[in-house]
């Protein structure tokens, strides 16, 4: 009777050639009856990669995201509580970074249900590998604020934060904003600070590249409107390189 | 001529049934003939998972780690510049998190090398996700400081850091200051914190509980002497589940 919430990370792009998902997530998921889904449709596509059979008979998804009520949780996770394993998908990547996720499992805690947490790709720790920034130490902040003044002293802050204490920033933003933050980001931060752009990871056009400030502004790049991590560091760390 | 430097997570557990290693990892692998590795027996298991036939004939390591000096990373490109792949790996997880490979990545860089990061295990973000602690926003702080005093004060700031924002805070220490680290979390942590240890993630006695520190005490529990992730978070956003 002792059942386990799965994390499962799903896909950050449609590319086939490399998903990104063990084998192991295939064969486990191909075992689950109940999926707790951020929406649908990315999860149909996991699923058939994973071999298993349209039109899904048999298993029962329960949708919880932005939208939800908190109330719904404990009503979701009825069949944890009569010990039928569940996973759980976010639209992309890992489950719970930077999507709601996070209410489900910390209830599977509370009920002392146990919570197995498999691996797969995750865009912040992908750019942030490739970065070459420090990664020792680092703050993902999550999406930037909306009103651009808000935004600009916020890359301020941070900015100022990476120099003194030398850890990696690393943000996003809607795609549709990209090439305005990117615009933003040479014009607002010191010359010498390390910027980072990693684009569609895993994807056709995937580019990641770290320079200094003042070298960004000699190429005409824009950004993509396309999924971007931006990281950043005005640190001694990055800098001794 | 354009060479690829591919960034390949290694095993962060000897248990085979998961390795959380992706298959397309592992057909870059076998294409592979040079591999920057921070030391030689950790890779010497992924290449046999990938298939690579011992003794690995024809193939090139060479050493990055702690000890080496910035000025060889040029003598240890060499193949990237001549148009060559190479695999970056180190002991466990992702390289160049919590390892000095990023200086090998910032090189790869500065020299316009395409940097391909692919997915595996992390020990930071199946800890993250798997906390239920808010996981939009994070900082990630590395190892603790070594002297008592030092680290009671870093705990205490982090606390308080993770109250005003609400973002979580991870760390790890070595495995076998452990229980002297979980002893002192306790103590020093204010009774509605929440606490997640991760113990032994992927191996054979995995362990993830995440609890307010009143109810930690009320346990007999005391982490074992092997890897560790910590995360706390004293905020807003976890405590209103």
């Amino acid at each position: 009777m002792s059942a386990i919430l799965y994390l499962l990370p799903n896909l950050i792009s449609q590319s086939i050639e490399n998903s990104g998902i063990p084998e192991y997530n295939y064969q486990v998921i191909r075992k689950l009856k109940h999926f707790i889904v951020e929406s649908r449709k990315p999860v149909n596509h996991l699923l058939k990669l994973a071999g298993v059979k349209t039109p899904f008979e048999g298993i029962n998804f329960y949708e919880y995201n932005e939208h939800s009520n908190e109330n719904e949780i404990e009503g979701i996770i009825i069949p944890l509580l009569k010990g039928e394993d569940m996973g759980l998908v976010s639209d992309a990547g890992y489950p719970a970074i930077a999507d709601p996720g996070e209410k489900i499992i910390l209830a599977a805690h509370h009920h002392h249900i146990r919570v197995v947490p498999l691996s797969g790709p995750s865009s912040i720790l992908l750019a942030l590998t490739a970065s070459g920034l420090n990664a020792e130490q680092f703050v993902f902040h999550g999406y930037l604020p909306v009103k651009p003044h808000q935004r600009k002293l916020f890359l301020q802050k941070i900015e100022n934060e990476s120099f003194k204490s030398g850890y990696t920033q690393i943000f996003m933003d809607t795609p549709y904003r990209n090439q305005a933050v990117f615009k933003e980001l040479i014009a607002i931060l010191k010359p010498e600070t390390w910027l980072c752009v990693a684009m569609e990871l895993f994807g056709n056009t995937e580019k990641i590249n770290t320079l200094p400030v003042k070298e960004w502004k000699k190429l005409s790049f824009q950004p993509e409107k396309k999924n971007v991590v931006f990281l950043l560091n005005a640190g001694k760390s990055s800098q001794s390189s």
